[in-house]
């Protein structure tokens, strides 16, 4: 019998890294070591038996993996000591997910902190699987770029859509989304009852990462008009997208392409035609949750729901770590 | 000094006429003489100093206007019964806002119950004032036609949209939009922590009076593709929409005119460049507020919010019963 | 390798039927044979490969045992079939909770429809569990009685309540206690943001079975003064417990008491002394929580919380089960 | 025609500050001269047509009364400054509140900064009416106090509690409760489905002013054992109290006795004998409303609530500050 991998996880009591932590205790083929929280150390992470230790109490040596769920730029720098070192590192943050330093640069307005680590292998398995598989090193992409790629995905792929119009996604999350750091814009008093857009007119820094992506399957395709809201709710993600189709399909064809393209993915589930996919489907799940409304011969309307903390984090972090040891992709994820 | 106008309200005990007899009982020129409900009949009316009384047990003799908060079908009769007696009517429901009885049958799938009195004065005061002032009777808009129509007259009048492209509407309600009569739909535990698409797909009854009344502002538009979703609140609605413009104008010049067409409305606020409309904008005001990003030189994203049952109900019908007996338009309502 | 126990749930698309199938889909002992649910039968039972079946359509002849998350009346009617039939039966209604006839006809204004099923042994697994071990029957109790008797029963058992003093509980629950079936008692909008106390001043119907398991445990004790409110939350229920000590215990002695008494359970938590819980301590797990605080020397405030639907329900009819047919008690449930 | 009262409110950006502001704008007889926030200072304070203000920018000299919404200590010292100019004081921090300093310093673990002050009229008008009217400064008390003290008041006034029997107080209130300063306790996702339990234990500082309150009106009464739990809406606050009386009455006397104190009440309603006081009956209203059950003979249970920014502070303030300029009590607020 094969012994466990060691892994450590830097950024544990984020609202990722708690998922993180919860997942990976379940995961059969890991033995979770340490998880980091200069915040909470020494207190208990919740649902594990285990403790926060300070990052800097903890070594490279104990672990075969790191997961690092920290802010950008940070993230980078304990990648590339990570890498160095012979460990493989799953990166949940942003560093990593952009191929060159200029794209990073435009995202980001500041210069990359480690430009030799790009191009990294983007980590959305079911885009990207193969460059996955043996890495050392892979971004696990956003929440939002997850949902909203997934959701147009089958569409790319044919190369439907009509290069003039652009790709409208109306975008909504729940405030974990937002991290677990307190501010205003987290106040419960003022989320509460209310429906907030922000990041409007292309500002959000997905949007590089959504575009890099959807490019590097088809080039003919209008711009995406992405705008994210502010969900009164704590978990869950909705990609409402609106596409305008060219004349190689109808609208009523695509339910049978997502459902051919689709049907092998053991975490995207394709909702039958004329049910819709809403938020619940996917909370507290590790699944991405489509669903395909024709709303006129060229024009169809695509719901994508996640869990931002799982699909769109944890969840597709270790969904990553399973292809790069070469294990069951799905393993302690169904 | 003149004497009051006498009132009476239909279907007082839905939440749209709880807020109805609100705003009634605070106007300096109504007599609010009942409220009907038959499953509320003898319960006090919230707020009011007045008891619900059964549909039979009133009499148009009584008032100079009535309101009708009544469910549709019902609505049309009640309003036939008080224009035959002479008494002004206000209706809420969704009868007589579709011009001809064809449209109604289309949308409503059965023979309009009172064709005779189509077309009625369609009741968004901002766009058509000058048909509802003096009017006996004025069909008060649903709460998406409003958000939306508002959301996008400005374009309209400057004929500024891509006659190619669709307008995006992605809206989102509050749950007393759908209405007070319990339904798993509408159970707690259904919609909390959840945000669910419905009437997807251009099914939803109101897309048929929002091109009615857009084609008349003007004819040079793409179609409405319109999904409305219900959101875990009680009250408030936002029409997210996403245009595409024409060759005539850019997306940054958009804030301009909004504000110049908007200038003089009482009830309509153009927020400041940069700024966001968010749900509790709106919420238990009588107003529309409206932001508009520029996105790309001819994308724009326009925020419409309102309170769905005040400027996209009650506070809108007592609007219109203003303009019909030559009150000042506000009066009440700010 | 021993096969399977067979098992039907009858009333599986209430909310204590989802989570009932849920967890016995999960179960590694049980082989789930059918679901049923009048309203939804031949929809698909949520995370079971099972559509649910009429009650017509099933029969006894297929399963081993039987859960009743049915309305009282109709739960005793099944119960008493099932014992006729020689199949186990766990009852999750209020029909075989109380011991006696009488007590029935009290509490729920009817005879019982079934006294020859009296006693039933109640199934409270850590007050009671050499009873339930091997039953054929078991009830399982209401969430509320649960939750409070879980909260008091150290006290109970040694005796240390002032006799002359009544227990105060004030409770909370998510309103998936208040079932699936729509009203406006559970209409979002009007629950949402309110907090509403309900079955006030000893009407509330679970008074008689705290009462009575309570008073097996001891005499000695003083009223219990019951009050529950309708949380805005779909899930978890606290009761708050503010207890008197007679004067063989003081207050901060109690700790030690709970520790002692609960320390082998593996379904209640004892917070370390100085920690509160918190109702999401115990949502969506099979667990009660309690933490306890002195507050005077004689007094204490004790808090207990369940999700309502699994140790106040689901879980806790699965962990008699368990007990039941010989299996770790809490297999499937940990 | 006398000239208005010109008003400041120091701390206009928190969320009792907001309401004050809100209040102020729409009383008849104020002229609202500044609102300070050093956080906001230069931004539109919401729904006035006026702009945050430094606290250095503005002077005692513009005003005739101002109203203090700030942190303890710094309330006590511009109160000590506002005195010494002349101007009138209405506070609503915890300064002023406690009679003594050794009381102050208990609560609040360190030496009152202006001992001088001290006393100063309680304003809690429906207890302490008298001497509020014509009072320079007035300590405005907090949400706690006001809302369990009214719903004791009757009871107390009589001598109708059983001595040797605590008082229970399990208090429920809205985020807002908190402050709007950010941290995690009120970070949305930490609040959502969640009832939290604080301060248990007799170590939350209102339980002073609430026991020196209602020592004044009797002291024949047991300890108040005060437990408040932080409730995931925005506003409101429920205090449920349960008592034991001694014999001089029944509980089912006690709504006659508590209709008839508070007959002339225009701030607080007794709801009619069975119907229950709900968190929706006081937000957003500036009313605290009671309901009583009588329990046992000798046990009842009250519910009192309000809504904490309102009469729990705001609409409070204004009160006293309409006592101690003579205008009518409830000028501005109904």
């Amino acid at each position: 019998m094969e012994s466990n991998v060691r892994a450590g996880v830097y950024g544990g009591s984020g609202y990722a890294g708690l998922d993180l932590v919860e997942i990976l205790i379940g995961h059969p083929r890991i033995d979770l070591v340490f998880a980091t929280s200069n915040t909470y150390a020494g207190d208990e992470a919740p649902g594990a038996n285990l403790r926060y230790s300070t990052a800097d109490s903890v070594s490279l040596e104990q672990v075969d993996v790191i997961f690092l769920a920290l802010p950008h730029k940070a993230s980078a720098a304990m990648a590339k000591r990570g890498i160095d070192k012979g460990v493989n590192v799953v990166d949940l943050s942003a560093d990593l997910r952009l191929d060159t330093p200029e794209a990073y640069e435009q995202s980001y307005q500041s210069p990359h902190p480690h430009p030799e680590l790009l191009p990294t292998p983007y980590g959305l398995p079911e885009i990207n699987r193969e460059n996955i598989a043996g890495a050392d090193v892979v971004a696990t992409p956003g929440c939002y770029p997850t949902t909203t790629l997934l959701g147009i995905y089958p569409l790319l792929q044919v190369n439907a859509l009509c290069e003039e119009t652009a790709i409208i996604v109306d975008a909504k999350s729940g405030v974990t989304g937002a991290g677990r750091k307190p501010s205003l814009a987290t106040h419960f008093a003022e989320v509460y009852g209310n429906l907030i857009p922000y990041k409007t007119g292309r500002s959000h820094r997905h949007i590089g990462e959504m575009e890099q992506e959807a490019h590097k399957v088809s080039d003919r395709i209008g711009p995406i008009i992405f705008c994210p809201h502010l969900l009164p709710v704590d978990r869950g993600l909705m990609s409402s997208i609106y596409v305008t189709l060219n004349d190689t399909m109808e609208s009523d064809q695509l339910h049978e392409l997502y459902a051919e393209i689709y049907g092998s993915e053991a975490l995207v589930d394709v909702l039958p035609a004329g049910e819709q996919a809403t938020l619940r489907h996917a909370v507290k799940t590790n699944k991405c949750v489509i669903s395909i409304t024709p709303v006129l011969p060229r024009h169809a309307h695509i719901t994508s729901v996640t869990d931002n903390l799982r699909k769109g984090a944890a969840s597709q972090a270790v969904q990553n770590m399973n292809l790069m040891f070469g294990f069951d992709e799905t393993m302690g994820l169904i």
